[in-house]
Order: C-alpha cells, then sequence, then structure tokens
C-alpha cells in the first residue's frame, strides 16, 4: 500500500510464469497488438500511436519531451509537486525555455493561470495526479483552451484509478506507468500521442532507444506489411500488461474507477475517524493515492519512519514516506489496482491504529 | 533458438511469479546488492559502477553513450554489423564525431586499424559479439593499446556465453542485456563503468532516465546511508535478473562458457555435415550465435522466411532471420543461457534436415 507498486493482478502473475515468446513472433506481435487495444480503450483514445514505451514511467516522461521539445520551445510547466518539478527538469535537457506556474504542495493547480502563463506555448505539460501529494489536478480545462499548444499530461497515478479521456479531454501526449492502478509491476510506459502532435515529433530526436518514429514502424506497420525491429521488446513484461489490462477491462473501465473510489473514501474515512489530517485539499484528493500528515505526537520511541518500518515487519503493510519538500511530514497510502480492495483498507487501519495507539 | 530472447532458466520464471517488493523495501534494496554483486562476477570486474540500466541493452548502449560523450568528441567505432552501425548512430545522436572503422560483415574488426584509426580519440567502441553476424571481435588487444581512450564494448550477446573480463581486458563500459547467456527475458541492461570512465562522466546528460550520476544515487548509496529515490525500479524483472544470474553463478562461469561452447560445436558440425555453409570467419565464430548462408536450392514451396515459419509451426522451434544487409540471406540460430542445451540443439538439427530435406 505504499505509491506503488501496488500488488499485481493474479493474471499478471500467472502470465509472467508463462512460456516467453520471441518478440518477432507472430503469436506475440498478436498479443502487442491486443495490448496496445486495450491501452486505447483504458486512454479513452483512438490514437494509433499508442504503444508500451521500454521502461518505466520515468521513460515516458523522458520518450514524451525528447520527441516533442524543439529545441528553444516554449514549455508551460504546472508545478504542484515532485512530478510536475521532475517534468521541468527533464524539459529543460530537451532544449525547453520552461515557463512554472505554481501551486502549493497539496493545493490543485489553477488552469486559467496555466493558460494565461505565455501568449503561445508550443507545449503545456501538467500532472494529473501528482504522486508526491495525493493531489488531482484538472485537465479538460486546459484541452478546452489550449489553442495552437499541445498538451501533454503525466497520467502515472491516474490511469485506471480515476478517469482519463484522452480524446474528450483534447490530451495530446499521455504517457503512464503499469505498477500503479493497472496492477501490473513497472517496467513499461503506456504512451499514447494525438495525430496533431504526431505531426510535430522532432526530427531525429537525441535519444534513439525512445524515437517515437522508429518505434512506430515496429509496434505498428505490421497490420498489413512487415515489422521493422527496433530494439528486442520486453516480451514477458508486455505479456504482463496485456494481462493486466485484460483484468481491468473484464472487470470494466467504470467498475474500477468506482472501486478505487470507495476504498479511497473507506480508507480517508477511517484515517480522520483516528484523527488524523489529510494534507491534499478537499474536492481534489486522489482515492488511490492518499496523502496523511504525520501527527506531532507519537508513540514513544517511534518517528515517521518508525512507523512504516513497523507496518512492515508486524504487519506486512508497506507504506510510503514523504518525498521532495514532504519528506519526514507526510505518509502515502496507496490504494491502487489489485491492492484497492475493502480488505487491504480495513487491515491498514487496524494496523495504523495498533502502532498509533488511536 | 533465435537471436534472443532465448528461453529463461527455472528459477527466473519462479523468481517472476514470486510476491512483488516495493522498489525502497529493505527485501528488495537486499535483492538488488546482491545482483549488483553477481554482476560485477559475471561483467569480471571489481566496478562500484555496476547497476541493471531499466531498460534493454539498446537503453545500455544509449546510457552508455549519453554519460561519456561530450560534444564534439572523437568517438572510433568498429563497425561489421548491425549493432556497430547502431552504436554509430547513437554516438552521433549525442553529438559524437565518430570515425568509422569498418570490416565486412561476416569478419572480425582488426585491432590494429581500430586503434590506428585516430591519433588521441576519447572513446573506442567496439561490439564484442555482433548479433547480427555471428562474429566474435577481438578486445582484449583494444584494452592494451587504447592509450587516453576510453574503451567502450558492447556485451549484449557475449556476457555469460563466452569470456567477458573487463577489469583484465582494461574495458572502462561494458554494457549487455538479460534476455541472451543470461537466460532472462528482455527488460534490463547490465552495465558496468570503471571508475576512470566515472570521471569523465557528462555533467546533466541530455537524459534524465539514463543519467548515471543520479542512478547511482539510487543504486549504491545504500550500503551506509539513505538511497536517493530517482525512478521506480522495476523489481519483477530485478528479481528475475537475481535468480539468472544465480542460476549462471551456481553453475559457475567456465562451467557456462563450456557449456555454450559444446552447444554451437554441435550444432555448426551438425549444419555442416547436413552441406549448408556457415557464414561467420572460421576462429571467430561465436558459438552461442550461429549464422548461416540461405542455400541457393530450397524445396520446392519454401523461400527462406517459409523455412522458418515451418519450423515454428511444425516443430515449435524458432530461429531468426538475417537483419541489415544480410536479411534474406542468412538464418541466426542462437544457442543462448537455458536454451544451449544438447537436447535442443538435435532437435533443431532433426527438424532443420527434415524441412531442408537433406
Amino acid at each position: 500500500m505504499g505509491p506503488g507498486p501496488s500488488n499485481p493482478y493474479p493474471e499478471v502473475t500467472a502470465a509472467l510464469a508463462g512460456p516467453l515468446l520471441g518478440h518477432l513472433d507472430p503469436a506475440f506481435l498478436a498479443v502487442l497488438d491486443e495490448t496496445m487495444d486495450r491501452l486505447r480503450t483504458v486512454f479513452g483514445t483512438r490514437n494509433p500511436l499508442t504503444l508500451p514505451v521500454s521502461g518505466t514511467g520515468s521513460a515516458g516522461m523522458e520518450a514524451a519531451f525528447v520527441n516533442l521539445v524543439h529545441p528553444g520551445d516554449v514549455v508551460v510547466v504546472g508545478v504542484n509537486g515532485l512530478f510536475g518539478q521532475r517534468m521541468v527538469e527533464v524539459a529543460r535537457r530537451h532544449g525547453a525555455d520552461v515557463v512554472e506556474v505554481l501551486a502549493p504542495w497539496g493545493k490543485p493547480l489553477d488552469p486559467g493561470s496555466l493558460l494565461a502563463a505565455h501568449p503561445d506555448p508550443a507545449i503545456l505539460a501538467v500532472v494529473h495526479a501528482e504522486t508526491s501529494t495525493g493531489v488531482r489536478n484538472e485537465i479538460a480545462p486546459l484541452g478546452a483552451g489550449k489553442g495552437g499548444a499541445l498538451l501533454l499530461v503525466d497520467c502515472v497515478t491516474s490511469l485506471g484509478g480515476i478517469e482519463v479521456a484522452v480524446d474528450d479531454w483534447g490530451v495530446d501526449v499521455a504517457y503512464s506507468g503499469t505498477q500503479k492502478c493497472l496492477g501490473v509491476p513497472p517496467g513499461l510506459a503506456p504512451l499514447t500521442v494525438s495525430p496533431r502532435a504526431g505531426g510535430r515529433l522532432v526530427e531525429r530526436p537525441s535519444s534513439w532507444y525512445l524515437d517515437l518514429q522508429l518505434l512506430s514502424q515496429y509496434v505498428t506497420a505490421g497490420r498489413g506489411g512487415g515489422r521493422v525491429y527496433h530494439h528486442t521488446a520486453p516480451v514477458a513484461m508486455v505479456a504482463a500488461l496485456h494481462a493486466g489490462l485484460g483484468a481491468l477491462l473484464d472487470e470494466g473501465l467504470s467498475a474500477s474507477w468506482e472501486r478505487h473510489a470507495e476504498c479511497g473514501a473507506l480508507l480517508q474515512d477511517g484515517l480522520r475517524k483516528m484523527g488524523l489530517e489529510l494534507f491534499a485539499a478537499d474536492g481534489h484528493r486522489l482515492p488511490q493515492l492518499t496523502t496523511v500528515t504525520v501527527p506531532d505526537e507519537l508513540p514513544a520511541g517511534l518517528d515517521e519512519a518508525g512507523v512504516r518500518r513497523l507496518l512492515l515487519e508486524r504487519y506486512g503493510i508497506e507504506i510510503g514516506g514523504g518525498a521532495g519538500e514532504l519528506a519526514g511530514r507526510v505518509w502515502r497510502i496507496g490504494c491502487m489496482g489489485h491492492t484497492a480492495r475493502r480488505r487491504n483498507v480495513l487491515a491498514l487501519l487496524g494496523a495504523l491504529a495498533e502502532v498509533l495507539g488511536r
């Protein structure tokens, strides 16, 4: 129950233990094609260029920026947590002229401020679900008001756990990770690119490994003709993602959102009843990632990290500490993917109450 | 029996199906530490900076160049196959002034020509085992004669299958992939960096994801103090690599090299007895990756790809086609990791004899 990785769905574990296929085996290519179809459904998009990038969520972020930032491009980035800060750093390394729009950690970004930050940015970039703070940022108003800019959204912690509607919201580039609400181990970064963004790809970006034009010749050319080998696809992880998306879609996307919402509410109510304070702003709290302020008074002999250690050692439950400027100040409790079950929430609440003596 | 992925060791499959740990869980960090120790043994090095990069072998190549090429650096690259060509492309994208030293595909590079190609290169880069041709290039003479240059070696297909001796040979940077002779699915790139190369790392390279200075704070700082979170480690694949290296070291490195040598000899003798021609130059043939010239005469109704399709459909055996300029001209037969067993070689030889009517 940390901020990810979550526990994998049983179907995912079974897929990981299945026979390994070659990356050009027709049977594997069928799995890959179906995985990309499933990703389109989960992202809410018809974008042909929708694929699992062969790296973790941060590789998805890098793929987005390295393929879309032309040197000197103005990129407006919303920053109200660690992953917004990371976007700034990654965009700058790829030559962007970054305009930061800040909000305090724990509060949502103001869409109006983002849209007003520059008269004509090339890219507007925002984290949908800030894993460092538990805050949900609004995306739809940005798509409505983006004008000529491309809208680039980090959906690492949101995808599968709360609504993501790439096409309806006017998102041009979105990426995610597998280890949060998709219930798959970390290692792949689902990525989707609108045709509009596809027309603005950097020719020969600095990264060969993440070059979307080369990648697209392997992942999509195969429907009619041949596939062009680029790198050896991480076949076991793709099979795992295929299985995880299958479990998610068998349950139904909105049923999954509902389950995450229920578990999040159960958890947050329980924490409040224990006298603990939720850190993220009311109305913008993520159900799948809850931040709790570490209380001033802890039982004798225990500090913030000691509470987490005890939960892990005595109950086998992992929760996360704070990251970045929240280090030592909050706990982060994940309720994502297969982990988002009432039984897990109740076990954590019971264990935490015992440890804190509340 | 294609050019990779090979079949995983049973211990690897079991590890993939085991419980998933958090990337900051002390139990996982112990697995990661031991994985890095095992990698040092397999690479033949004491380099502290030895880690699994979170991407496939090509991410290892990119990590090597993006962290070591300073704009305008002269990089001498040996090119006698597809992966030498890839090195040229990747080095150029990161600003290198590349000097190519060519040898015909199927022949080894001449170490003297590589050493004489430029009076003072920053980097000498060579593929140890060319997966596209089945040729082994000599590394030791390059380390002996490199002078002030850094020696950067692609060990994707060599590591675990033939001798690799990073420290003894004077290699400064080596990377590999998990899906060849290590018997683990694709998805990680073992990488090792000498202290000498560590002193020449690019400050703030264009890639944030592959920035070795940031990565090293997560993978190595933990021995005494804290680990600095960078990205979520691909924990399932690290557990798989840990198990694969365990299987390899339980057998013994030199026993594994011997097994690969035996299987390669059995295969290559068998192919010759069938009247087929081996493509790679005698004396530089890899045991783990054999290239065979596609015969002019094939049974009626079969072409090069048809032979491979029949092997896959009728016998469940995958072999590879030619890549790059060898497309359609050779078959590539892998005998790597857990796949390198006499029974597999004999099954392939029997099946191929049936299909070719020889």
